[in-house]
């Protein structure tokens, strides 16, 4: 594969979709007029029932494409055969994008992002996502490997703030993180041995906020890319917070 | 019943007990020695296995009394016959008391709490705790009736901040916020129509804050015996948060 325009332009496209998958959020997706679909894939395997029915209604009334493939097709593309029902959506999130085409655009301005590594459960991903919306983060960087993937327990668990939110992808969040920096980025690792506190950073400077794994913090090489170490101060001997706690006093604390 | 001296001696010993449950739960608590322990409560129906006996030696070790009960009347104690495994400990724990008694002693003092309406999520519940103790919360309120109350999944939940935490207790929430705001505390509501936000609030009065039900927030009894209404400002159209993000967010204010 060659780095080409056409092939970026692909590849930017192809980030920007998010599949979901199951009968239950697939139809909920194309009951919301306010959600871009892309489009919509069905097993042939599926069982024509009420709840198919519907879903291929609402396609044909909103115009969108239809793909049939067989039932191990239709999981690689679901990426969840246990799960998806046959059934599998594809969305166009105008917010969704990728993290060094983020940098390349935004080289010269100031930004707040949070940036994930570990965060396995998606109960807290949804959190996460939901709280750096409230509270104003520019962005969130995901990485495709290691961390809970956007799934409809997440989305339940954003409460719809997931559509509204900066999403921004990568492979590995390391090498990443090393760009940004090279770039002029305060990459900041949180961190509950870390001797600096939240307050002390200079909010002037573009920043990013990086949250490790629910029980074993920012792994090794990430910790490696970061150029800060920041903890928040805690009272009465309490040596942790949850990762999301982490996330929306980080997000809100320029807010209230 | 009167409320002689002895009788209030004893209420305030039985308003500082937190029954727990299940073998496995229990056999920890027994492992931990910061723990004070009351009293062991075993069903006669018991098989004797190896966890049992790991729970009867330890009990013995730390001479604790162990009370043997047939199955019914362990499930009065544990009040949860379907989870309590025939197994009960009674955590005799310091920093439980009573609502109306922290009242009446700390009537000349600067307190902040935070007080629960509702919160039916034992997940939220423990969250909620653990924010509060970091974040330096001079107590929780927690009423008998309508919330989750203090089982195994909120302890893991809170991550052994419960043991740490000041939780005062009451049997409903109005009448206790009207007997505080008479003594001059400032009671108030949170809530996402209320037009202050928490920045406007004077810290030096004593303060207690109303969290309301994940859903339907502070139901209306609650919100009358409040004196203001206050909400977390947020962006992006975002409408509420979860109830453990803002219990951090009002607990942490001070603190980074």
């Amino acid at each position: 594969m060659t780095d080409s325009p056409e092939y970026l332009k692909k590849r930017a496209f192809f980030d920007s979709l998010l599949t979901i998958y199951g009968r239950k959020p697939v139809l909920e997706a194309l009951e919301d007029s306010s959600l871009p679909v892309h489009k919509l894939h069905l097993a042939d395997s599926n069982r024509k029932d009420q709840l198919i029915s519907r879903i291929e209604q609402l396609a044909a009334e909103r115009q969108i494409e239809i793909a049939h493939c067989d039932r191990k097709a239709l999981s690689r593309i679901s990426k969840n055969a246990k799960q998806d029902q046959g059934v599998a959506l594809d969305l166009a999130l105008p917010k969704y994008g990728d993290a060094e085409t983020f940098l390349k655009e935004n080289r010269k301005q100031h930004y707040e992002l949070l940036a994930l590594d570990g965060i396995t459960n998606p109960q807290n991903l949804g959190m996460i996502i939901r709280s750096a919306c409230a509270g104003g983060i520019d962005g969130l960087i995901l990485p495709r490997k290691g961390c809970a993937q956007i799934d409809p327990l997440v989305i339940k668990a954003s409460v719809g703030t997931l559509f509204k939110t900066r999403i921004l992808r990568c492979d590995q969040l390391a090498p990443v993180l090393k760009k940004f920096s090279e770039q002029g980025a305060r990459v900041c690792a949180l961190s509950s041995h870390a001797s600096d506190t939240l307050r002390t950073i200079d909010d002037r400077e573009p920043t990013i906020f990086v949250l490790g794994n629910e029980t074993h913090g920012v792994s090794p090489a990430v910790e490696n890319a970061c150029t800060h170490r920041l903890r928040i101060p805690m009272q009465n001997g309490v040596e942790s917070l949850n990762v999301a706690i982490t996330a929306a006093l980080i997000s809100f604390r320029h807010q209230y």
